[in-house]
């Protein structure tokens, strides 16, 4: 993983100090430019954001853990493909593009759609989720797209997940990394009272199946992982190596990255938590890897929907920082 | 005030839905895109948002509440008009318009900038810091300018201020809205401890000064406010008669929208809280009129600048809410 680059941050703080406010009255914006600054290597930074969104099926759906039938990972990729999905429209607003893979969908993928050959994940309540060898094929496949981003000049990779069920593993790879455990279940999608005990169960059983072993964090992402986590892993994994800034989205996007923090510690400084969901192992993952969220709106579509949004927050703060006059430059006594 | 549309923001209700995505996952941004059609009174509500910013200046600089010289405030004016200040980036990046004006500040007004004969306030720690008519004159300039919005088609009005000491009146009028004292004072744009305290005094003395003689809203501005509050305070009221959304800034602008809400308790729900300062008097003024802030980001500014980033987030919310698929369009199982 690539270091910040502290000249720039030095450079991007000196033009903060100049610029036409009173120092610090900016709040988080100020950070927010310096940040982006560190990573790209630019005192004056530009926001050029991409959103990787990876699909995967979930074994573990046989468990009844979501309010949904698994049918509909696979109707998704085609809204996604079509731009028609909440992440299409943000990404737009926000002068985003968006890559759609398939990491483990059942059924075919439509065109416009990044086919990965990965499987649907087994059910991890009752056996490892992934091969380890497809593991390695998602790890290397996300750090692919994150070189492909960085040449095409982008700055700001957001990774966006879909996959009926698939707050179930990130749960449990929330639990494996934060010492929890089935306590950490939200409603996902919206699962009722009987679905969320179905859903405490199999992170319960797949907790108890699968955590005296795990080896670490590949063997984590096989035991209780899926394809599209393994592959938003190995994409922040590729944002750091290229020297990207990546904002983490929700729940399962978090997991990824905080999987993906604990392979390289030093990942940590180049992620941005977008937003805070209501799912408290998304809660548990943000105090985890230490993240103030930039934005609390109550969001949990996942797709990599709270990401985008805060990429508006962050261009919003670029744009400051690029085109406010200086108080020389304005003539206002200091 | 022109009551919310009932029709509209059910016809909202029903179209969010039909999109595709869980009941409720896009959280606050589900309910900011059915609140702009109530108070729009379009199913499909656009955003097209205009910002006043109303400057003056302030007697009671001369008790040293400021970090900052009296001067400023005519300084900024010039940025201001040339879009260089803060509000100004951050209106081009959210498609807002920007109408700067002359509230009373000490010195003569640059071009394009609005003029209203206004006269700086007094020292409110002293003496009434505006005439009753000062008061009216005011009044009638921001019903007026929410007119001449609402006549170019804006749906979103948004009040910013600058004027070298305004936390101090804004202060005041906090603690006789919300019954408290000169524990609501902050640090404004940044004064040191004496500072702090010299700010605590000027309204600790003007409260005991004019507290007790308040007659009611109309008063109190004129006794505590100041010529943007003033202002403010008619274009939040002028927003409600035209049917307008109206986004309160931090302090001093939310000071000023607490006041027309005394006036017309109705407008409350034509306001939105842009974000939330670090001002313990904001913090109360939000309290006292139940928002709920979408963004909060440590800013501290004013100008306008915390509502309209948060502009960001209601076009957001509103693309959503015109772009995505539904469930019917997208083929996916409900």
């Amino acid at each position: 993983v690539r270091p910040l680059d502290g000249a720039a941050a030095e450079a991007a703080r000196a033009r903060q100090r100049e610029l036409l406010k009173p120092p610090g009255s900016l709040g988080r914006l100020e950070d927010l430019a310096v940040w982006l600054a560190s990573a790209t290597g630019r005192a004056v930074p530009d926001v050029r954001a991409r959103v990787v969104v990876a699909a995967a099926d979930h074994g573990v759906a046989a468990e009844g853990v979501s309010a949904y039938p698994q049918e509909v990972t696979a109707q998704m990729l085609s809204a996604f493909a079509a731009g028609r999905a909440a992440v299409g429209v943000l990404a737009r607003e926000v002068a985003a593009d968006v890559v759609v893979v398939d990491a483990g969908v059942a059924g075919a993928a439509p065109a416009g759609v990044l086919r990965s050959g990965l499987r649907p994940a087994r059910n991890l309540a009752r056996e490892p989720a992934l091969a380890p060898a497809a593991v390695d094929a998602a790890l290397a496949l996300g750090r692919r797209l994150a070189a492909d981003a960085a040449a095409a000049g982008v700055t700001v990779l957001v990774g966006g997940e879909m996959g009926i069920a698939n707050t179930t593993p990130a749960t449990a790879l929330a639990a494996w990394l934060t010492g929890g455990g089935s306590e950490l279940c939200g409603r996902g999608t919206g699962v009722d009272d009987a679905g969320l005990r179905r859903k405490r169960a199999a992170v319960d059983r797949a907790l108890a199946l699968h955590r005296p072993q795990i080896g670490g964090p590949r063997d984590a992402l096989a035991r209780l992982g899926g394809g599209e986590i393994a592959v938003l892993c190995g994409l922040a994994l590729g944002a750091g190596e290229q020297g990207l800034a990546y904002v983490c989205d929700g729940l399962i996007a978090t997991a990824a990255a905080a999987v993906a923090t604990a392979v390289e510690p030093r990942l940590r400084e180049r992620l941005l938590a977008g937003h805070r969901s209501p799912e408290p192992a998304h809660g548990a993952l943000l105090a985890h890897l230490g993240l103030d969220p930039v934005l609390d709106l109550g969001m949990r579509l996942g797709e990599g929907s709270g990401a985008t949004a805060a990429v508006a927050i962050l261009r919003l703060a670029c744009a400051l920082h690029r085109d406010m006059a200086t108080f020389a430059e304005a003539g206002v006594a200091t």
